[in-house]
């Protein structure tokens, strides 16, 4: 409703379209979005990242101009496109500065590579910001002005939302709240250091605080289901746990969700925002357990007492295609920028 | 030098002049202020919050037409009033929520009470915001455009600028950092929870970690100064018995200067700004011994490295005019805000 009121913008004007890529270390997904963030076709390939950057960077292509095949269009009806990456991305110059899960990545010209490739301009952004911005413009979180994301997986990562603008800090180096310590000199984290939220409540911390329980000689049905001393504890199983009352899994995990709760809380007391989402894989599998007391610890834990209907906290609604979608609507939101 | 770019504004007009004014639980400072943040003219009383909500609110205004007085002013030349309080202003409504020091005040409406009285537009705000945007704008952090302002003192109060704004927040509540939690379960503080960074590193968590080491034999200096059962140890006698290179005062301003440093580095991984502020009380006795360690560690804990010159940790610079200055400075941007 919003666009008639852009004068900029008429009203015979063909609605905005932008692709969004999730650039993993794993797989790429693209996605044509409209300006609703509704997904108008999709396409899917492995990343492959151990052939090498130009390898991938063709990969990619491929992969946008599928998901644009699919969607009927022809690319130059996409006016912007958005990748994000596991990394620090310098939006401004579109380089991909240093990617720690797709090796030798390390200062590359994504934006002007894919540029090239596609002939439509390329906006390169870290994959977690651009999640938490999908999620604030077409998600659960979709018309609050400013959100603050947090994404417990394998490690913890957030994005911060403000007046409706992505947060990406002086160096493009914010929200990065998987590091933010809440236990100073607690358990050591995958960062060298100790204490952070990521090494007390990722999926990786649970894993570790459940195998020092077996270890110690607590019994648990996890046991029985996988090799805990060779096989990861997936957040798949410790759901299964969980739905069985299993004591150990429920232990770690209720501590973990309490942890959240005390971090979310320091979150609100220093950024104040209007809503906070919380997704992942680990909520993906666990949401509804954990969820409960996120929320329940936080409201305790706020130093000015909010109402949780003020304040929600929010399971994430987007999935897998959170960065997607988030890349697209950040491309949309860049093309808009300029025609003012 | 910017003025000459703002074409609402021509070179003749004269320069903009505003007061601000701290209001605090003992004493009432007004100043007034020129756009560069220098003070023209200051006025000081004693706040007497005993005789109540309307003897304060006469005694604000008598101290601030002082202040213009003293600056050789009238009224008629001051563009916009701020002033800060320490509790909850609603900054677009001008009413004072709550000012835990300042009993009775609940919900005063304060802005327009001054307003009233003194026929100039009044713009309320939380006193540690309004000294940390006076910093940024005036004092320590001139010329960055992102900065957090940490004050430790009898607790830790904290400011956020970004984009050369005031992060207020959704509902005002912003910047609390003095209630983050760094050591979950940890001492307890003032608010009723536990191990937030005001409960480890306050004047006041200094003082109870002393008088823990000296009631459990250890002995300090500070005991032939002060009667530390019945008087309370000051940042002044903090920082005497620091250059007497006392070892338990040595030993826990060590750790609280520690504490501070890790949870510096949680901000900047949260929040990436291009400097912080440290002023307040505690630093203002003890900076010399406190920041080279808060410096130290809070580099150290960084999840993206950089180096000192690029995030420099700087000493606030206004000392007790920063909350005044910062008021006029707000009020200042307020009514060019306007003007555009």
């Amino acid at each position: 409703m919003a666009k008639k009121h852009n004068h900029k913008r008429s009203l015979v004007d063909p609605p905005e379209i932008t692709l969004g890529i999730d650039l993993g270390g794993t797989k790429i997904l693209a996605a044509v979005v409209d300006e609703q963030g509704r997904i108008l076709g999709e396409a899917k390939r492995k990343t492959r990242a151990e052939r090498g950057v130009d390898d991938v960077i063709e990969r990619i292509a491929k992969t946008a101009q599928e998901a644009v095949a699919n969607a009927h269009l022809d690319m130059a009806a996409i006016a912007a496109v958005g990748i994000g990456a596991p990394g620090v991305a310098d939006h401004l110059t579109g380089v991909l500065e240093f990617a720690p899960n797709l090796p030798d990545w390390t200062n590359i010209p994504l934006g002007m590579r894919l540029q090239q490739l596609l002939g439509v301009p390329v906006l390169v952004e870290n994959d977690v910001n651009a999640g938490t911005y999908g999620e604030a413009t077409a998600g659960a979180a979709r018309g609050y002005g400013s959100v603050v994301g947090v994404f417990p997986g394998t490690g913890i990562g957030g994005g911060i939302v403000l007046d409706g603008r992505l947060w990406r800090g002086a160096r493009n180096a914010a929200a990065e709240i998987g590091h933010m310590v809440v236990l100073i000199d607690g358990p050591q984290c995958g960062c060298g250091r100790r204490g952070c939220i990521e090494a007390l409540a990722s999926r990786t911390a649970i894993e570790r605080d459940i195998l020092g329980e077996i270890r110690g000689g607590r019994s648990s049905v996890v046991t029985q289901w996988i090799d805990v001393e060779g096989e990861p504890i997936t957040s798949g199983v410790l759901a299964r746990a969980l739905e069985e009352g299993d004591p150990v899994v429920t232990d770690v995990v209720t501590r973990a969700a309490y942890h959240l709760g005390v971090f979310t809380a320091s979150l609100v007391n220093a950024l104040d925002p209007e809503c906070i989402v919380y997704g992942g894989g680990l909520i993906e599998a666990c949401g509804r357990f954990l969820l409960p007391i996120i929320r329940n610890t936080t409201y305790r834990y706020l130093i000015r007492p909010v109402a949780p209907e003020n304040l929600p906290i929010l399971e994430a609604a987007l999935g897998d295609n959170a960065v997607a979608i988030g890349c697209a609507m950040l491309a949309s939101q860049h093309v808009r920028a300029l025609q003012e």
